[in-house]
């Protein structure tokens, strides 16, 4: 039987530890092709380059068997350059990450690792997307690789339903707390409560840094953040119909 | 009574034929506020800026009541600005456009117009996106008017419910067809079939350009395509809950 083939990609760029470990774990699972950007990507949601030009080329980062692609376009470029130009079979499985950081809740919307995986389940790819709770460039995926292990290799065996993919996210590693298990969930209602940092540089002209504080106003047993709080990995199913079909007829009534 | 308080942008940046178009109207409305790129945005979906700073000066374009703001940032950026550090009040609503081209179906994921309006809405503000199906300079959005004054009108007068914005496409106008009328839709299943324009720069090396071919899959009577199609205005409420809420038990038995 022919290996699958894994398209991994990510948005911290394809130097991060988070998509090293998910490369080296993916190896084990079929043939991997790596296509990622070349620098910091977080936060570009589901965009894509229309005004400018896109450089890829191919790279050797590790000893490891995968063949890798550095791209300088968005992971949403990523994945359309590796299903259009780079790939010469349709993989069987897209997987994006491990993000440094939570993408759990609305952060799904703003996350490049996250869109990525949309863009994914958009050509009919089960695609999965990774999170770890912790930002730090020196964080510890260990705790997390047997989830990771578990998730890959039911969607390989089972695959997803049609349009949907899955936003992963993984508990920060605690002393002495130890994972308990999966849940699948819903995602929370939270929001980011933003403060702009303004400052003036040399020249006495203003800028701004975007800076916010992350707030969860869903108390419902049922949701991701919830999952991650009592120390779960969340798994939740997420669709690209951005339709309210709830709200169609209330719509129709108020025009 | 206090006027209502709109704010408008886009992402054909703050210059564009469109959203010029938009303000003037708005202003019949409103105490109006413009916060809007400094450039074209198109395709940069909800992406934010977190790795670099972010410009934003008052300006002055015509002659007109608004107030308004040039911003280096995405139009979701432009959006978290206005409400965290310029405006002095809590909009009562949101409006982005007038799009050059359209933002039915899939487009509405990878569209910065729509993201501002979706950023919108997760404030809790009556949000709308407005699109005009040609991508011309030049595109007249004449007749396209007395459905957004209709629009604008319903929704300052009931609002919108809570997590939903509308997504609202306007056909192109053609000599001798008149737009129908108005219809709340479902986003059709489509997706962009991309082909990467491969060239190879003055030093040889090589870079690519995205294209792709729009294919709708969609046979459905009450989609956004079919309603553009018959040459109505096509109305689509839009959540930022992305959660397949159909899957959830399905990915509990694959797992």
């Amino acid at each position: 039987m022919k290996k699958p083939l894994i398209l991994v990609t990510n948005d911290d760029g394809i130097t991060a530890p988070g998509i090293r470990k998910l490369i080296s774990i993916m190896n084990d699972f079929g043939e991997v092709v790596v296509v990622a950007p070349d620098g910091p990507q977080s936060g570009k949601g589901h965009a894509i380059t229309i005004e400018d030009t896109i450089r890829c080329d191919k790279v050797t980062i590790d000893n490891g068997p995968q063949t890798e692609y550095s791209c300088s376009g968005t992971p949403v470029d990523c994945v359309k350059l590796a299903l259009n130009k780079l790939l010469t079979r349709k993989p069987d499985l897209c997987v994006s990450g491990i993000n440094h950081g939570s993408n759990s809740s609305i952060n799904v919307i703003y996350s490049g690792t996250m869109s990525a995986a949309v863009e994914g389940a958009l050509d009919s790819i089960p695609s999965i997307g990774f999170s770890l709770l912790d930002h730090s460039k020196e964080a510890d995926f260990s705790e997390g690789e047997k989830y990771i292990r578990k998730i890959v290799s039911s969607v390989l065996e089972s695959s997803l339903p049609e349009g949907v993919c899955i936003n992963v996210n993984i508990p920060k590693s605690i002393a002495g707390i130890q994972i308990k298990g999966m849940k699948v969930c819903r995602q929370a209602k939270a929001n980011w409560e933003e403060e702009f940092d303004e400052r003036v540089d040399p020249k006495g002209r203003k800028y701004y840094w975007l800076t916010g504080k992350f707030v969860n106003y869903d108390k419902g047993e049922d949701t991701d953040e919830r999952a991650l709080e009592n120390h779960y990995v969340s798994v939740v199913p997420v669709q690209y119909d951005v339709t309210a079909h709830h709200a169609i007829s209330t719509i129709n009534n108020i025009l």
